[in-house]
Parts: structure tokens; C-alpha cells; sequence
């Protein structure tokens, strides 16, 4: 099947390598973000002279430079945010981490009893003429794999958040500055968070294949099963991160607006409303740390599955480590990619006006996925054979390296057309957004039948681009060709997560903004940047959602492989009913998530009420409101209702597979999947939409817009009801449902081996 | 395989005498209900005595009944109704009259072309030693069945709008003289449309079958191949009629109660309000005439598929008569069991106080369902060999009588249970909905995010009902079970379609009492009547997606078996594409039906409050509104806006098996089945609790509904917008769902000959 251009020996170089460019980049990126100061004394003008090698021509108009007041204030604001944000990650993660432990023993238990605790090696499962190392081995190296992605996930959530709320108020204070000093501070900011996560969870698959190839040698079957507990570990603590942090976000987030806007009519983020902390710390919790868990999920999935599929391969059987590594090489070249991309925003153009930021962010997505083509062109030629065989469902195909290569790029390319659909959805500079606000004068009711309208037609042409991406990598290389499409998806995860995480970053810093008690002009800036944010934002989880089906996608195919099932026939009963209960899945967990958020949000509302009613003077800004309140409602809520959704997701695999074995099962997955992806675009674009349709309402910079507005018309009125439901379904619901569908494939495939065995209890009674 | 106890002769004899007797009870209703008079002269209360076998203590407290002003009103209002709902059938009749006869040279055309036009007789599909009928024959048979199918549907419908606005005023005359009488004389005219229809379809059906054999003779596999084209015609007639009425109707709703109930704060049926005359023809055509041509939809397919999975069982192969008429016996029966348990509610047991109507409707359901399994029982054992063999996928299955006992009947069953629990989540006598109510406090943005989330959980007990059904019936008999579980589902369709059509009367004749000036306890008397057909018609919808459910995937079964495939494996490409456009089609078809009520009502709401502005005097009374342009923007709205979605249903299809081929088209198939249950569910059932939210907070009979009301208060205010949301949702996207479902199916099935000898050039290529 002839050799890779490149030797074992320098991918054993390149991987750790790029990888630590990453950590660098990020660390850089750290440092220039920590230039602006937090204490007033040294903020005088002349400091911030060359910074970022811009000259000071980018400043369009420098606004209360000197005010010390406000610098302080915003420094106390940070740190309340900050704070929060820790403490509820610490209780948070103090829940997950039983979970982690009781479900690490699960797998122990679950994978030791597939051989009934033997140490003895065994036949291996496709090649039953080799002897593979026992199932115990299995049992403890998933195991162990799953409890370091576990905690791989936990820790690129906390990072993210810690950085996020280090720079919101450095991102308010350079608005003084002008709104293209302070879009840089945020997309640099979300630079740190992306290539440290990125490069994070390529070093620690990296060194946990190494380490384990130190026990399994030869058996590369074996050690790449064990590595899928990586994945599962990453997904599972996602899962609770999203819902978790989603619940708090919006219950936060709702409440706050319920009785400020709706009935009291003070702008958002006022200082006097009782729930904004809250409100901010939950973006941090929800939107940047459940985010940043999220999308080193399906990272750290995409890749096991394509080394999974790639080890029962003929690199696998023939023990070649370059191509073997192939995932793990383009998610080198994808930081390297990422890094060139990052200085086209922050260093080769600058933004000097409002209008020029939402093109800057779209511009990183298409010179990300230009440059990254060419990288994996370059990838294949360098790292593969120039033919090999792919294991597809118990017959080898051959596959040419420049087949790969197109099944990776039409992953990456499916990508970029899923992130301009959802922003033609959801900016307010096209007609969708336009028509929802233009509903608003009829009243809430056409507002929202518009907005879920918007959100079922913006499903159509993603799934197109999905079913194409599919059709095309699966006809040349099969399960393998999915697992990379997905890799491609989500190998420029560096630049996404940057444009992603400037988003919630550059919302805190309006609420900074507010809060300080800053003037308009501030207020307008970081409302554009946000603005801007909220369509990234639709974007990321359009990425998140259409690499997740591939993934799914991709992971449900090793897992019939490995159950040693090798069709899934739609006509028989088992896998039909299998088919239509997966698909009701994302009803159910929706429905769950979405109370949730209803009910915390109640408590708030009353909450909030109860203080503007009780505490005198807090109308008048003259008494100070009771935040902790407000944020242990938003703690306590979140953290008892991501107990019943997390339990279904994680359970269903658990008893469809032990009650109705593997075919039934394989339609659960299969109706999860097909399903959820509807369910999570929409949900996740009528959100996006509505939140915009506001921001329109409120800017007015159209003549259509300003016959629609001012704040506080009955437009206006009518647009903050729809922006208030569409937050549990942008934020809660939606972008769980991506982690459902993941998640229930990779917990499949892990304990596929014990479903094969000892699965379908209630069939063989 | 051993004969059955019912001869041939008493079978050809049975069907057409319990159709008749159907009709001929259907008159009887039609007769009582007549005697209503709407002429003031004769309305002395002794003309009412002793009239439904009812002495007069059921008459609370008797009201106006001398007011002849009032007769007259009523009698000229339903006037209005009755020539708007007739002008706009005819309009919208012509419309689909053309695609109609488009349609059926389209089928000749497709099917004649399978064998070139050929006269020649050919060997059977499934049975190559035999010779049947021309691929021609094919093709006009089914072209004929198609036409005969359509034009029974659009008469049902017809019939079915023509009763209602017979009945409406005669409901609200009647709740003069007390809650019980109006309900008998709305239940009556309800079981008039229900046994019309049901009597009606078998025996178009029956006189089908009939003549066609006089052509067919021997070959049956022929026959009942081109008696599926029944079905097509019926649903795709369905289909218009759903779509546009449910257009007409929310687009004149939502404008009428935007501008009127929000606005102007009037009244909802305020004869002030210039879509009043719109929003109740709406009610005719969309509620009952669409839900009439839907019905008849469905029971015409899940016959179709039974006979044509029977004509190539051993029934078929062995030429046995009254076995293969297995599914037109069991609806014979099914309308002997309606018209006893009809009795129950209109003769056996009186309505004296409004908290029993709604249990008088659920004991409907009951006794039918009893009494129906022990009639199939009875059929079973009569009318079917002890065993015989079913075409299960290319292999003949043996089943026992007893057997396909159980397959009707868990179909029944699991109806019932889907009515329930539709009931459970759409009722305010139960905590959901009272939930949802409650929500309101914080306004009409926690009252959407809850009443969605009830909307998906309302999802999870009604898939599960579905999938043991499927799961037994599939397990007993094959494709066969399925079909006749879905036949089971629809048995009782005569007392289900009256209970459901006894709802838009209500509403009607609560409309009318507004009208008319009538009092506020006779309006409360339509109300509490209108709360139970709420519940009633979600109900409705309920029995009708849970049997699309088990109808399309028996014609899926078919379409396979036809289409010569013989596993649909998800996971192959072509399959697996197919499923995820398949299931994001529901959305696509949802996204176009809201859109349109959406755009239909903004026209509407701004000519409403044009004519509220221009017209003087309108507010006080004294001027009259103009209705006919009312009328007319619905009328135009719903023919411009069903072709858009209307297309997509009847043509993709027909593109995805032409040019992708059978396997992708089953995966469409399977996508939009899965997906399709689940979205049409949970929106009905959200509509369906807004709405009685709403009328919980109005109704105020208990001390929590009176905390949240009265009417105008900020929380009923909060509940309007929920109702108003959930009008397109319930009445429009909703219900036309399962029409998609079932059509796509059984247009796949028509087609199948052409596909499979035809189709995928895309990948032929």
C-alpha cells in the first residue's frame, strides 16, 4: 500500500510541536490582552501609544480616558462577575466530578464483566485469528481515558471562563477608545481561550496514545477502543457544562429582563436590576464555559473516531503511525492555519468603524477555511500512502490519499456553508432578521410565529450541505471519510471558538459599560460588537451542530462495527422503533431543559420583584441591590435541573442497549440524530434571529428600523417578548441538543463491547 | 390454510348494508337537528317537548326565547357563514380541480410509461410464473381510483362544511334552554358529518373494488395495486384542504383578534370587528372541511395498504374473498359499534351541568374502543381463516387469526391512549395546561417557552404507545399488522370525526351568540362547550397523527415491498441522506405554512384597522364593518399560499425517486415519518393548551384562575399572545403534517412501478 512521505519519526515531532505553537500563540495573545490596565493611575493616553503596533489613528473619539471613578468601578464589576463565575464552576464541577466518578466505575464495571474480569488475552474482535489484549485492559484504559478527557473538558471550560472575564472589562475600557481598539481586545481574548483549547486537546490525545501504546504495542485495535473514553469523557462533562451553564445563563438572563425591561422599564444591564450579576456571570458559565466543554467534545470525538475507524484500516493492521495520525496532523495544520488567521484580524486590517465588524468576523471563517484547504492538501500528500483500505462494515475499500483529502475538505467547506446561512439568518443586515422586526408592529404574536418560521426554513439548506458533505465522503472512504469530513468541520476549532467567544465577551462588556454608568456613545460601541456576537454566536453553533451529526455520524458507524451488526435495516421492528423513540429524544430533553429555565426564571421574577418592592430607595439608585440572591437562584436552579436531562441522555444508551440490544439501539441513534439536527439549527437560528431583531429595532440605523423603534415602543415591546423566548432555545436547548446526539454515539461505542456481549436482555428472554 | 366462517356471498352483502345503515343514520341525526327552527314563528317552547326522547328538566333555566330579533340574527349571520365557507370551497374546488386532473394525467403518464404503453399482459411482480394485467391497465386504473379517491374526499369535505353551518345557529339557539341541549344538537350534527364520511368512504371503496374486478378477474395483485390510487386521491385533496383551509382560517383568527382582542380591547367574535364573518368561515373550511378531507385521507390509505399487503398474501394468492375483505369489515363494523355508542351521548345518558360535558365526550372514547375490540374479536374469528400467510419482504410469514386480533386492537388501543394523553396535556382540568396559565404572571414570554415545552414533552407517551404498537403488530404480521393496526386506529373514525367536528361548531355557535347580542350566560354556555371541543380537537389531531403514523409506514412496508428492495440499511449513503432530508422536511413544510398565516394575517390586521380608522362610527356600533374584504384577503391568502407547500409535498417524491432512486426515497420516507410525528404532536398540543390557558384565565372557575384574570388583565393579555402563536401551530402546520407523512408515502407506493423501473438516473448516470 506503499509508504507516507513523511516519517513516524517527525510526526512523533510535528504533533506536540504544532501544539505547543498553540500554547505560545495563546499566552502572547494573553499577554497583549493584560496590557490595558485595570487601575486608573497609569491609564493616561500616552500609555496605550504603539500597543498592538497600531498607531493612534484607529482611536475615532477618546471618551472619559481619565476617569478614574469609572475604571475602578468597572474593576469592581469584573471581579463580582469573575467571582461568581468561579464559585458556580466550583459547585458545578463538584456535582460533575461524583458523576465522573461514579460513571468512571460504571465503564470499569460495565467493560471488565464483557469477559468476566479475565486477564487473559483474547482472540481479537476483527481478526480472530490475532490475540488481543483482554477486555479487562479495556475496561481500565477507557477507564482512565475517559477520566482524562473528563478532565481535559472541565479544565478548558474553567480556562475560558477565567479569560473571559479577564478581558470583558478590559474590552469596556478600550471602547473609550473606539470600537476597533475594543474588537480587538475581545477577538484577542477569544484567540486565548481557542488555540488553548484547541492545542489542549490535541497534546493530551497526543500523550495518552503514546502512554498507552507503551502497554497495548502491537494491539492498535485494542488501544484505540480504549481511546474512545476520551471522547466520552469530554462529551459527558459538556453535556453538564451546557445544560448547566444554559439553565443559569437564562434563567439569569430572562428574569433580569422580565421585570427591567418588560416592567420597569430601565434599560439592560442597569445596576439597579438585582439579577445582573447574575445575568453576567451566566454568560461566562453558559456561554464561554459550556461552549468551550462543547466544542472540545466533539473535538476530542471527531478524533477518536477517525482513529478508531482508522485502526481495524489497513494503517492500523500494518502498524503505520504517520497516516494512523492523520486526524492528529490536521489538527496540527489546523492551529497552524488558525494562528495565520488570527493576525489577519488582529494585525494586517484594523476595524475603524462599527459596519466593519461583522465582515472582519466573516472574513476569518473564509481566509480559515482557504488556508486550511491547502493544508490538507498538503496533509494527505505528505502523511498518506498514496493508497490505502478503510474497514467498511467487514469489507476493506481502497481509498486514494486525494480521496481523503476531498472528504476532509468537503467537511470543511459544509462548514463554511452552514456559518453563512446561519448569518444570513440571523443578522440583522439581511431581510429574514429585517422581516421578523417588521412583524413587530403587529405585536408579539406575529413576531414569534415569524421567528419560528425563520428558524424551520434556515434548517433547509444546512441539512443540504450536511447530506452532500455525507454522501460524498461516505461513498469514497466510507465511515472513515465521515469522521474526517467532521475533522474538517471542526478543524479551524481555533479561529471558531476566537469569533465565538468574543461574542458573550463583548456582551459583558456592554454590561460593564452599563453598569459603570459609561456614556452612550460607549454603550453604542460595545452594542455593535455585540450585535456582531450574537450572529457568531448562531454561527459557532451552526459549526458545533453540523460537525456533531457528522461526528455522530461517523461514531455510530464504528459503534455497528464494533457490535458486529452489519446493516441497520429501517423495516425490521427492533431498529424501527429504535428509529422513532431516538427521534422523539430531543423532544423530551428539550422539554426538560426549556421548563427548567421557565421555572428558575419564574423564581427570579419574583425575586427581583420582591427587591424593587422591598428594598427602598433601589428604584432611585440610591440603595444597593442584593445580587447574591439572585445569583445562588440561578445556581441552585441550574445545578439541581441538570440532574434529570443529563441522566437521560447519559441512561438511554445504558438500558436501550442492555434491555434491546444493539439494533434497536442503532435506531435510537439514527432517529437522535436525523431529529436533533432539525431540532438544534432551529432552535439555535430563532433565538439568534429574534435577539437581533431587537438589536435592529433598538439601533435604528435604517429608516425602516427607526419607523419601527425607538426602546420602549410597542415594536419594541413585542421584539424584547420574542428575544426573551428565544433564549432558552438559542442558549439552553439548542446547543445541548448537539451534545445529545454526540454523546449517546460515543457512549454507544464505548460500551459496545458489552452490548454485543450481554446486550438485549429482554429480546433473548 | 382452511376457509373461513362468513361466506363470500354474506360478505359481498354485509359491507354495503353497514354502509347504509351509516347513511341512513347519518340522516336521522340530520333530521333531529333539522327540527330546530330557525324561523322566530313556530319557536314557542312546546314545540321543543319531548323532542330527542328528552322531557324538559334538562333545561336549566330557558333565555330568550321569545326574542324573536335574536332568531332572525342568528339565522342571517349563519346565512353569512354558510356563503363564505360554499364560495370559498368552490374557489378553492377549482384550484384543485386543476392539479387534479394535472395530477391524474401525470400518474397516467408516469405509470403507462412503465412498459412502454404496452396492451400486452405481463409476467406478476411478485409472481413471475403467473401473467397479469398491462403496466397500461395499471395506469388507468389507478388514474380512475385516484379521481374517484379526490373527488370522495372534496365531497366529505363539502359535506362535512355544509352540515356545521347548518348546525352552528342551531347550537346557539338551542343554549337558550340550557348547556345540555346545545350540546346534543352540536354532537348530532357532528355524528351526521362522522358516519357520512365513514359510510361513504367503504363504500366508494367497496364499489371500487367491485368494478374493478370485472377487469381483473384473477389477477388481484393488479387490482388492489391500482386501488391504492384511492388513497393518493384522497389525501392529496386532503392536503389542499388542510393546508388552505388552515391558512383561511388562522390568517382571518389572528387578524381578527390582534386587532380586536389586543387593540381595541372588544370582544373575540364582536360583530364590530371586521373579520369576525372570516375568522368563523374559517372555522368551516379549515376545521371541518379540511379535518373531514383529512380523515377520509387517512381511512382511504390504511385500507389501501391492508388490501395491497393482503393481495400478495395467501388471501390474495388464493383468491379469498371475505379474508382479503378483512379491513373493509372491520370499518363495517366499526360503524355499527359508532352508532351505538352515538346513542350513549345523545339518548342514554343526558348533559345537565357543563363540567359534564367533557366527560361525556371521553366516555365516547371509551365505549367505542370497548365495544370495538370485542367487535374485531368477532371479525377476526368470522371472517379469517385460523391461519394463513402474509408477504413479509420477499418471505411468507404464517400468522394466526388470533394474531391479527391483537394487531387491530393494539392499534385501537394505543389510539386510545394517545386521546388520553393528548387530553392530560391540552385540558385546563389538569396541571399542564394549568401551568401554563400560571406562566402568564410573568407575561407572555414565560408563557410561549412553557407552553413549548409542554408542547414536547406532550410527544413522549404518545411515541411510546406508538412503538409498541408497531413493535407487536410489525412482530405478529408484518407490514400487514402495521396496516391494520392503523385501520384498528381509525375504526371508530365515525364517532371520532363527530366528536371532532362537534368543536368548530361550537365555536361557531359561540360566534354567533356574540353576534347576535345574546347574553352573557348563553355565551357562557357556547364558551364551556367550545373548552371541551378544544380539548375534543386536539384529541382529533392526536388519533389523526398516530394513525398517519402506522398508515405511512404500512405503505412504506408496501412501497418497499413493490419497489423490489429488500432492506432499507441506514447505513448506506444513499439511505442515510435521504433520512435526514426526509426528517427536515416537516420543518421546510412548517416553516411555509407559519410563514404564510403569518403574512396572510399582517394584510389582515392592517385592514382591519384600516376600516376601524376610516369607517365612523364602527367602534360604537353603529356603522357596519365590511366583511367581504375580509373574506376576500383570506380567501386570496390561502389559494396563493397552499400551492408553495402543496408542491413540495406532492412533488419531492416524485424527484427523489426519479433522479435518486428507491433506497434514498425510502430514506425520505422514514426521515419525514420519524420527524414528521414529533413536530405535527407538539405543535397541535401547544396550540391546543394556549388556547385552553386562555380560556381557563376567562372561564375563572377556581380561585388560582381567578388570581390570574379577569379578562384584559396583564396575565389574559400574556395568554392571548400564547393563543394567538398557537393558532397557525395548532390548526395549520400542525394537523397538515401528517398529511405530508401519509402522502408522500402512499404517492411513493402509486409511483413505485415507474421507480423501480425508472428511477435513480442521477446515480445510474
Amino acid at each position: 500500500m506503499g509508504a507516507t512521505i513523511v516519517s513516524d519519526m517527525l510526526t512523533e515531532v510535528l504533533i506536540p510541536v504544532a501544539a505547543a505553537v498553540g500554547i505560545v500563540f495563546a499566552l502572547v495573545q494573553w499577554v497583549l490582552v493584560s496590557r490595558v490596565k485595570m487601575s486608573p493611575e497609569r491609564h493616561s493616553p500616552s500609555s496605550n501609544n504603539g500597543k498592538n503596533g497600531l498607531s493612534e489613528y484607529l482611536v475615532e473619539e477618546e471618551e472619559g480616558l481619565n476617569d478614574h471613578n469609572v475604571v475602578v468601578k468597572c474593576s469592581e464589576i469584573q471581579s463580582a462577575i469573575s467571582e461568581g463565575a468561579t464559585s458556580f464552576l466550583f459547585t458545578e464541577y463538584q456535582y460533575v466530578g461524583i458523576f465522573m466518578i461514579a460513571f468512571a466505575i460504571l465503564i470499569f464495571l460495565f467493560l471488565g464483566s464483557v469477559e468476566g474480569f479475565s486477564t487473559k488475552s483474547q482472540p481479537c474482535t476483527y481478526d480472530k485469528e490475532k490475540i488481543c489484549k483482554p477486555a479487562l485492559a479495556n475496561a481500565i484504559f477507557s477507564t482512565v481515558s475517559f477520566l482524562l478527557g473528563a478532565v481535559t473538558s472541565l479544565v478548558s471550560g474553567f480556562l475560558g471562563m477565567k479569560i473571559a472575564t479577564y478581558a470583558n472589562a478590559r474590552t469596556t475600557l478600550e471602547a473609550r477608545k473606539g470600537v476597533g481598539k475594543a474588537f480587538i481586545t475581545a477577538f484577542r481574548s477569544g484567540a486565548v481561550m481557542g488555540f488553548l483549547l484547541a492545542a489542549n486537546g490535541l497534546l493530551v490525545l497526543y500523550i495518552a496514545i503514546n502512554l498507552f501504546k507503551l502497554y497495548y504495542g502491537d494491539d492498535w485495535e485494542g488501544l484505540f477502543e480504549a481511546i474512545t473514553g476520551y471522547g466520552l469523557g469530554g462529551s459527558s462533562m459538556a453535556l453538564f457544562g451546557r445544560v448547566g451553564g444554559g439553565i443559569y445563563t437564562k434563567a439569569a438572563d430572562v428574569g433580569a429582563d422580565l421585570v427591567g425591561k418588560v416592567e420597569r422599564n430601565i434599560p439592560e444591564d442597569d445596576p439597579r436590576n438585582p439579577a445582573v450579576i447574575a445575568d453576567n456571570v451566566g454568560d461566562n458559565v453558559g456561554d464561554i464555559a459550556g461552549m468551550g466543554s462543547d466544542l472540545f467534545g466533539s473535538y476530542a470525538e471527531s478524533s477518536c473516531a477517525a482513529l478508531v475507524v482508522a485502526s481495524i484500516s489497513s494503517f492500523g493492521i500494518n502498524q503505520q503511525f504517520t497516516p494512523m495520525c492523520f486526524p492528529l496532523l490536521v489538527s496540527s495544520m489546523g492551529i497552524i492555519v488558525c494562528l495565520i488567521t488570527t493576525l489577519f484580524a488582529t494585525d494586517f486590517f484594523e476595524i475603524k468603524a462599527v459596519k466593519e465588524i461583522e465582515p472582519a468576523l466573516k472574513k476569518q471563517l473564509i481566509i480559515s477555511t482557504a488556508l486550511m484547504t491547502i493544508g490538507i492538501a498538503l496533509i494527505a500528500w505528505l502523511a498518506l500512502p498514496p493508497s490505502f483500505t478503510i474497514f467498511n462494515f467487514g469489507v476493506q475499500k481502497t481509498v486514494k490519499n486525494w480521496e481523503l483529502f476531498f472528504c476532509v475538505a468537503i467537511g470543511l467547506w459544509a462548514g463554511l456553508v452552514i456559518g453563512f446561512v446561519t448569518e444570513y439568518y440571523t443578522s440583522n443586515a439581511y431581510s429574514p432578521v429585517q422581516d421578523v422586526a417588521d412583524s413587530c408592529r403587529t405585536g408579539a404574536a406575529t413576531n414569534v410565529i415569524f421567528g419560528l418560521a425563520l428558524g424551520y426554513k434556515s434548517v433547509i439548506i444546512p441539512i443540504f450541505a450536511i447530506a452532500v458533505a455525507i454522501f460524498v465522503s461516505f461513498s469514497l472512504a466510507a465511515m472513515y471519510g465521515i469522521a474526517v469530513a467532521a475533522l474538517g468541520m471542526l478543524s479551524t476549532i481555533a479561529t471558531g471558538l476566537a469569533i465565538d467567544a468574543y461574542g458573550p465577551i463583548s456582551d459583558n462588556a456592554g454590561g460593564i459599560a452599563e453598569m459603570a454608568g459609561m456614556s452612550h456613545r460607549i454603550r453604542e460601541r460595545t452594542d455593535a460588537l455585540d450585535a456582531a456576537g450574537n450572529t457568531t454566536a448562531a454561527i459557532g453553533k451552526g459549526f458545533a451542530i453540523g460537525s456533531a451529526a457528522l461526528v455522530s455520524l461517523a461514531l455510530f458507524g464504528a459503534f455497528v462495527s464494533r457490535a458486529a451488526i452489519s446493516t441497520v435495516d429501517v423495516l425490521t421492528p427492533k431498529v424501527f422503533i429504535g428509529l422513532i423513540v431516538g427521534a422523539m429524544l430531543p423532544y423530551w430533553f428539550s422539554a426538560m431543559t426549556m421548563k427548567s429555565v421557565g421555572s428558575a426564571a419564574l423564581k427570579m421574577v419574583e425575586e427581583v420583584r420582591r427587591q424593587f418592592n422591598t428594598i427602598p430607595g433601589l428604584m432611585d439608585g440610591i440603595a444597593k441591590p442584593d445580587y447574591a440572591t439572585c445569583v445562588k437562584i440561578s445556581t441552585d436552579a441550574s445545578i439541581r435541573e441538570m440532574i434529570p436531562p443529563g441522566a437521560l441522555v447519559m441512561l438511554t444508551p445504558l438500558i436501550v442497549g442492555t434491555l434491546f440490544g444493539v439494533e434497536t439501539l442503532s435506531g435510537v441513534l439514527a432517529g437522535a440524530l436525523v431529529s436533533g439536527v432539525q431540532v438544534a439549527i432551529s432552535a439555535s437560528n430563532t433565538g439568534g434571529a429574534w435577539d437581533n431583531a431587537k438589536k435592529y429595532i433598538e439601533a435604528g440605523v435604517s429608516d425602516h428600523a427607526r419607523l419601527l423603534g425607538p426602546k420602549g415602543s410597542e415594536a419594541h415591546k413585542a421584539a424584547v417578548i420574542g428575544d426573551t423566548i428565544g433564549d432558552p432555545l438559542k442558549d439552553t436547548s439548542g446547543p445541548s441538543l448537539n451534545i445529545l446526539i454526540k454523546l449517546m454515539a460515543v457512549e454507544s461505542l464505548v460500551f459496545a463491547p458489552f452490548f454485543a456481549t450481554h446486550g438485549g436482555i429482554l429480546f433473548k428472554l
